[in-house]
C-alpha cells in the first residue's frame, strides 16, 4: 500500500490494523561515470516497495535527498546539510505519530545517511515526549540499511569480491539496472580505482576519489544481479519489519 | 532529461548548454475522500516531466513533502514546517548553484507551498551573495503553479463551473487518474460541500471542511479530463519555462 | 486604542469585550530617489490606526523592519531574512495569543512580507497547538494589504494610470506626503523607468531598477491624493476588519 | 535626521560623513497600573531622536519589541525570544554595515534587553567578520541606556529616593508623561509594593509582582520631570554618542 | 557532591533533600603571555566544587568552553557563538529540571559569559513554562561572578591597585598558579600594556591588546594569592548559594 | 600537553610543528547503579591525556555532556539535543580550525555520541568550505572510540564474556575505579539484567531497563583491570592518531 496512492480514509482504516510505516529514504548524489545520480533513491523506494507488498505494510514517497554533503564537488549532487535533514525528519515523523503512527522503518540507500537518521530520531522521541501526544513513548525508528543484509553483502562478496567496493558499487547499481534497464549507461571506467581514503570535505573527496568511484567496479553489474540483490533485500527486510512491529 | 537517471559526467555536459533545471515539488496531504494523498506530488512531477521532455530540460527529483500543516488534522498527511522548508529548499538550491546551476523553475502542485516557497527564494538569494560564489548574482528562482496556469484554469471553469472549488479539485484529480488509472478511488460524497472559509490550523480546517474537500466535486473528474490538463499545462510551462531562461 | 499608549489592566479589560488586533507591518526600505525609506511602515500604521479608531480595536506598535532583502543593495534598507521574520512575528502571536488575544489582523505596507506572514501564520498555528494552549484552535491570522484594497486600486488606476507602477508608487509617496508633509522630497526623476523585470537578489534588482523604482512616476503624488488613499484605505480596512472578527 | 524620513540617496550622502548610526530600542511589556505599555520604546525613541538632532546622526526606526519574557504573564505584553532577538539584531547590523556604517549606537530603554544586545553584538561581530565584508574588523556597537546616564540616576535619587524602583519607575513614567501628555493615566496604587526579588520566570515574577510595579511609586511622576530626564539624558548621550564615534 | 562522580541513585537521594545544583563554567581563551588558556573554567571548576563541599551542594561537570569569540584571533581560544550557547544552557537545565532540581547556581569564571547566560535563562524559564514541567514556575538560575566577590575585589584592590586590569589578571591567574603550581608559567610582559578600550570583535581585540593582557600585570600573581582568593570566593560564594537556596 | 594548561603563544609554537588536537569528548547520564554519571567522560578524558602524552599531542578540554537523551529518565543525566551539538562540534571546530589546526582527532567514551559527532563532521567540513577559510580542504575528523579498540575488546571478552554488556558495563567502570579509586560504588545489582532491547525514547529506556544496566555485571570491576583497559587503548589509541596525523 503506497501512501502517495491512498486516500486520507484508506489511511485511517489502515491505522487500525498497523501502526507501522516504511519510509524510502534515498540520496541525489554522484555515483562514478556509469552510475545513476538518484540510485540510493531508486533501491531504497524499489526495495520498500517490495517490502511493503510482502508485508502490507504502507509505504511513504521516497526521501529522494540525503545526507551526501562529501559529494557536492560533482555537479547533479544535492545534499541537505545535517540539520536541515534532523528537522526534515523530525518533521516527517510528528505529522505522522500525531495521527497514530508508532513504528517507522527507514529503508535506507545510502550510507551517508546513517549519522544524521540516528541523530534525527534521539532528537524526535525528545520532541514527541516534549509535546506530550499519547503514543510518544511507543515511538519507535530504524534504520534498516539494504545494502547491509547479510544476503546482499554475501553476494555481493560472490559476485564481485574486492570490486564491490564502497561507492558506486556493483550491486547497487545492478539494482539500478534491473528497475530502469533503458538507463543502463556505459562509460570508460579507468581499472586502477583508489580505496581506502576515508571520507572528509566535499573537495577531498573529489580530489581522492576523481571519478566518484570508491575501489568499485561497476561495469560488472547487470540486471540479472540486480534482481537477485532485489530479492534477497526484500526477504531480508521483510523479515525485519515485521520483526521490528511485534517487539514489545 | 531526468536528474536521477543522469550520471555526474552528463550532468556536467548538460551545463555546457544550459543552466537551468525544473525541480517538481508537491505535498503529501489528505485530498478528500477520493483523491489520492499524493496527488500535488504526483500532478507536479508528470508536468515537469514532460516539460523537460519538451524543452530538453533537466528535471530534478520531485520534493514530495512540502507546507501542509492545515491538512495534518488528517492522517497521512505529511508536512514540513515552513522553516524547515526554507532550510530546505535552501540546501537544494546552494548545491546546485555551486554546481553552475543558476535557473532554477519549480513546477508546483500545491496552493500552499507558494508562500514558502517564495519566502526560501529570498533567503537563499541573500545566502548566496554571503557565499560569495561566482553565479550568485545570476541565480534566479521562479514557482510555476500548474493549477493556475490560464489555459488550465479555463479549461477548469468550462467543464466544472463552481464544483472545481479549491481543495481536492477535479482537475488535480483528473490528472492523478491519467497518471494512475489504477489507483482512481469511488467513494461516497456528500452532495453539500462547504466552501469560502479561509485556512487556519490544522483543527480549524478540519472543523470546517470534515472530509477534506474545499467546494469540489471531485467525482467529475475523468482520465481523459486529466490527459488535456496534462497537455495544457505542459504546453503552457514548457512555453514559462523558455521564456524564464531567455530572461535577460 | 493603541497597546502602546495602554495600561496591562487596559488591556485585560479589552480582552474582555474583543479577542482582535490590529498589527501594523511595513518595511524599511529604499523608495527610489523621492520616496522616504520608511514609507511601506508609515502607510501601514497610519493606516492602522485609522482603522483601529474606526473600530475600537487596539493597534499593536508598528513592525518597522520586514522582508526586504531585495532592496538590501540600497543603503538604508534593513531587512530580516524570512526565516528571522518567522520565529518574530511567531513570538508576538504566542505572547498575545497567551493573553487572550485570538484574531491577528496584519495591516501590512510592503507585497514583500506577504510570502513571509503567511509562512510565519502556517508555522504558528502548528506551534500553538503544540503549545496546547487553551485558544489555540480559535486563533487565526489574515493580512490585509492597504495598496491591494479595490478602492485604493481602482483610485491609482485613476489618478496615475501606468505610472502606478509597482514600487515606490505614487499612492504610497502621496500617503506617505499626507502623513508627513514636512518630508516631502524633491529630486530629478529619469522619464524612463524600467519595469517588469521579476524580483531576484538584492544586486540583481539594483542592476535593472538603478533608482530603486519599478516603473513608477512618485513624482505624480500629492498630499490630497494621500488624504484620499488614507480614507478609502481605512474605510475599506475597516469593513475588512469587522468581518474578520465576525467570521464563525 | 530619520532614517525613515530620508531617502536612500540622502543616506548615501550621509555615509560620506560618518559612518554612525543611533538605534533606539525598546519594549513592549507592562509597566504597572498606571505606565504604559510602550514606556520602554517612547523613552528610547524620543531621547533617540533628542540626541540624532544634538549630534547630526541619522536614526533609525525604533525597536519596539525587545526581550520582555518575564512580563508576558501580563496582557499586553510582546516579547521575543533571546534567539530570535539575536537573529533580529544580526539581520539589522548586517544591512547596514553591508552599507557602510560601522558605528552602531543602540539607545536603550529596557534593562531586560542588555544582555540579549551584548550577546547579539559578539554573535554580528563573528558573522561579518565570516562575511569578510570589507569593513567587518571596524564595525563597533554599543548599548547606552538612557535611565543609567549619571545625571538621570542623580535627578530620580533626588526626586524619589527610594521610590524611583525598578520597573515602572516614576522617572521613566515621567518622560512618557512628557512625551504623551495626553495619555496620562491615574489608576490606584498600593502603597505598598515590593521590591527585592529577582527576575526568573514569567509566573514566578507576577506572582511576586502582582500589579507590575518593583519598588516603584509612578504616582510621583509628573511631565515637568519628564522634561529634565529627557534634556539630561539628551545631553549626556551626546556626548557619549560622540566619544563613542571619535574612538579611535 | 560532584555529580560525575555520583550514580543516579545517589543524585535520586540527593533530590530528596535538596533541589539546588552548582555549575562551574568557564572558557578556553587565551590569557596573556603567562596566563593560561583554561584559567576561567580553572577558577570556576576550584571555586564551585570548593563550595560544593562547604554547603553539601551536588556540583554538575565544568562547562569548559563558554563565549569568548573576542579572544578568537588568538590560537588556542575556543568559543561557543551565544545562539549555540543559549541552547547548550537551555538543554542543560531542561534535563536537570525535568529530573527535579530547581535551582541552578552557575559560578562563573569569565565575563564574557555573563550576557549570555542570562539570556539563556530568559529563553529557558519561557521554554520550561511551554513544556508544562510540574515545576517550571519554581526554576531559578543564577550568576555568581567568583571575580566580583566583594571580598576578592578588595583583595585583588589592596595587592594589585590599578595593576589587576580587566582581562589576564593577577587574581585570576593566581588562583590558576593555587589550584596547578605545576603549571606556573613564565614570559617576558612588556611593562607597558594598554586599557580602556572596549571589546568589539576578535581582530580589533588582539589589534588593540596584541598581547592579550587588558591593562593586566599578571608578573605580581603568587600561588600564596590564589589561595586567599579561592578562600574568600568559596566563603562568599557558599553564602550567597544558601541565601539563594532559601530564598521563597 | 594539555589545552587548558597552556598559553596562546605556547599554543603559537605548538602550531609550527603540529596540526593535530585530541578532543575528549564523554557524557553526564546514569550508569547503573554502580556506575559513575561521569563515566564516559572520565574515561574518554583519561585516556586522551594518556595518548597526548604519549604522542607529543595537545589535549583540548573534555566535552563532558554529549547525547544522552535516552539516559534522560535517570536523574543526573545531562543531554545536549542532536541539533545543539551539532553546533557546539561546529564552534570547536570552527575556532580551532581559523587558528590553523587541521587534524581533529575525538577520542570519545559514549557510543551515543557516534551518529551526532559523524553528522557534525559533515555539516563543519561544508561550513568551513562556505567560510572558504585557507585550509577548509584540509580539515579532517574522527571519531576514536576507546572502548571498541581491538584490544580493548579482546580483553573485555575474555575477563567478563557476555557480562561485558552494552552499558554500564565493567570495562568502563573498571576505567574509572583505575583513575578515581576513592569514588569505587557498592550497590546491590540484579542477577538478571536485561538485554537486547534497542534504543528509543527515554521512557522506553528506563521501562525495559530500570536500573541503567544493559546486560552488564559491573561487579565484575576492579581497578587492575581498569589499568589494564587503560593502557591498552592509550597504546591502541597513540598509533590511531599517529596514523591519522601521516595520512595524505
Amino acid at each position: 500500500m503506497l501512501l502517495h496512492l491512498s486516500t486520507w480514509q484508506e489511511v485511517e482504516a489502515y491505522l487500525q490494523q498497523s501502526q507501522g510505516i516504511i519510509l524510502p529514504i534515498g540520496s541525489t548524489e554522484q555515483h562514478g561515470p556509469t552510475g545513476l545520480i538518484g540510485t540510493d533513491a531508486i533501491c531504497a523506494e524499489a526495495i520498500a516497495r517490495g517490502v511493503g507488498e510482502a508485508t502490507q505494510a504502507i509505504v511513504a514517497p521516497t526521501i529522494n535527498v540525503g545526507m551526501a554533503l562529501h559529494h557536492t564537488a560533482f555537479p547533479g549532487t544535492i545534499s541537505l546539510r545535517p540539520s536541515t535533514m534532523i528537522q526534515v525528519v523530525r518533521d516527517y515523523i510528528t505529522c505522522l505519530a500525531k495521527a497514530g503512527f508508532s513504528k517507522f522503518y527507514f529503508i535506507n540507500g545510502h550510507g551517508g545517511n546513517i549519522a544524521t537518521l540516528k541523530a534525527a530520531f534521539s532528537e524526535t522521541y525528545a520532541h514527541l515526549e516534549d509535546l506530550q501526544i499519547s503514543n510518544a513513548q511507543n515511538v519507535r525508528c530504524q534504520v534498516a540499511n539494504w545494502f547491509m543484509c547479510s544476503s546482499v553483502f554475501k553476494l555481493a562478496k560472490e559476485l564481485y569480491g574486492d570490486q564491490e567496493g564502497s561507492h558506486a558499487t556493483p550491486s547497487e547499481v545492478a539494482v539500478t539496472q534491473f528497475v530502469y534497464p533503458e538507463a543502463i549507461k556505459q562509460a570508460p571506467l579507468s581499472p586502477e580505482v583508489r580505496t581506502g581514503h576515508r571520507i572528509y570535505s566535499a573537495k577531498d573527496f573529489r580530489q581522492h576519489y576523481p571519478d566518484g568511484r570508491m575501489g568499485s567496479n561497476p561495469a560488472l553489474a547487470t540486471p540479472e544481479h540486480g534482481q537477485q540483490f532485489y530479492e534477497l533485500a526484500v526477504k531480508e527486510l521483510s523479515h525485519g519489519y515485521l520483526e521490528f512491529l511485534s517487539t514489545e
